[in-house]
């Protein structure tokens, strides 16, 4: 793979997807007060080369000093502005069966500035019920609930035979972001992003891993 | 990154990682009665160059004929073989909330050959509880159902808190394989392969693109 590493030019999916990678150690070492950090310390907790890490951080800027490292608070800041987790970012959950309670109640989206604004089901909700403190509406109430809200981002947490019209709507009410769970590719516009998670795609990777181990035939390399 | 691509030498997780995309469109491909597929064709869908793509395919073996592509079939064979779909897997899963529930729920794993054996539960589940045709039982029956059954994969949808005790239950079961869903970092012994699902990392790269979505500041390649 080659790309120009110029900030501004082209970024590689691989490295963007490295980037909640760095996020999220980063934020351990910071929980753990630790100050300054080596590329070759981070890349080795990360399993990847310092020179790989070098490489990933100046697609972005210019960050740490030749010799010292990097200060871990300013390393976060900087990581999570290019994440876009230096403001918030509404949602709306669409499917409140156990995968949608499952992601509702999921640990530290809060702290990250994602903010879960209302639940839609297919079946009538009961009388103000609430799943995390976020009320739980009939889905008929989505496109006129978008009118009024402006949010960011949809999670699609429907069986696959629902996605596809819950997409059209979010797409209709103005959300230019979908997290899509169902087990469906979705046609949307070209100026929304999908990200579709593919839940069994790590099972998979550990099935490779438990298959190869022990053989000696397919060792990993990071 | 550097790696060697002859087959029997050490394969990068990056392209570890790709096997279970090439899989999922090999399955759909199939189900369509595609018969043959270019590289240039499969690796569009997948987002990659077509180089890569052969790159990846060389360090498994010769797959696929110089100006004629790939079979659909047999490619897929050959995947199915690589990433261990060639024979059955047999998991238990431990934590039947929310998110154990969706799991034990979702799509599609029995016909890859993943079989749920048993679910175990920290709260005495109503006698002879059902999810999905498994029958949950208590957690302290899993140190003993381990003893009589062999079983390959742990699948952990824990809180945080308990997740270590139950790993260690499993590890001495003799179970090598550990599907983490719980949001804590596994000790481990080498011999055990722990996948850890961030299922924030999804959301923080839809994030990222949102940020940049529009600005033509930071563009993605693939």
């Amino acid at each position: 793979m080659t790309h120009n590493d110029a900030p501004g030019s082209k970024i590689p999916m691989v490295v963007i997807k490295r980037l909640p990678v760095y996020q999220r150690y980063l934020s351990e070492l910071q929980k753990k007060e630790v100050e300054r950090i080596s590329s070759g310390e981070l890349a080795a907790k990360i399993g990847i080369t310092a020179s790989q890490l070098r490489h990933d951080l100046s697609c972005f800027g210019n960050f740490g000093q030749q010799g010292y490292g990097y200060k871990v608070d300013d390393l976060l800041f900087e990581v999570n502005k290019i994440l876009g987790l230096d403001h918030n970012i509404y949602m709306v959950l669409i499917g409140a069966g156990n995968l949608g309670r499952a992601v509702l109640s999921y640990p530290n989206f809060l702290s990250r500035g994602f903010i879960f604004k209302a639940a839609f089901d297919q079946k009538q909700p009961p009388v103000n019920l609430n799943i995390e403190g976020i009320l739980v509406q009939p889905v008929r109430e989505l496109e006129s609930y978008l009118k009024e809200q402006l949010i960011d981002i949809g999670v699609i947490t429907t069986p696959a035979a629902n996605a596809q019209e819950i997409a059209d709507i979010l797409v209709a009410g103005g959300v230019r972001g979908i997290w899509n769970f169902a087990p469906i590719s979705l046609k949307t516009p070209e100026n929304v992003v999908v990200e579709h998670v593919h839940i069994s795609e790590s099972l998979l990777v550990l099935s490779y891993q438990l298959c190869h181990k022990g053989f000696g035939r397919l060792p990993v390399s990071y």
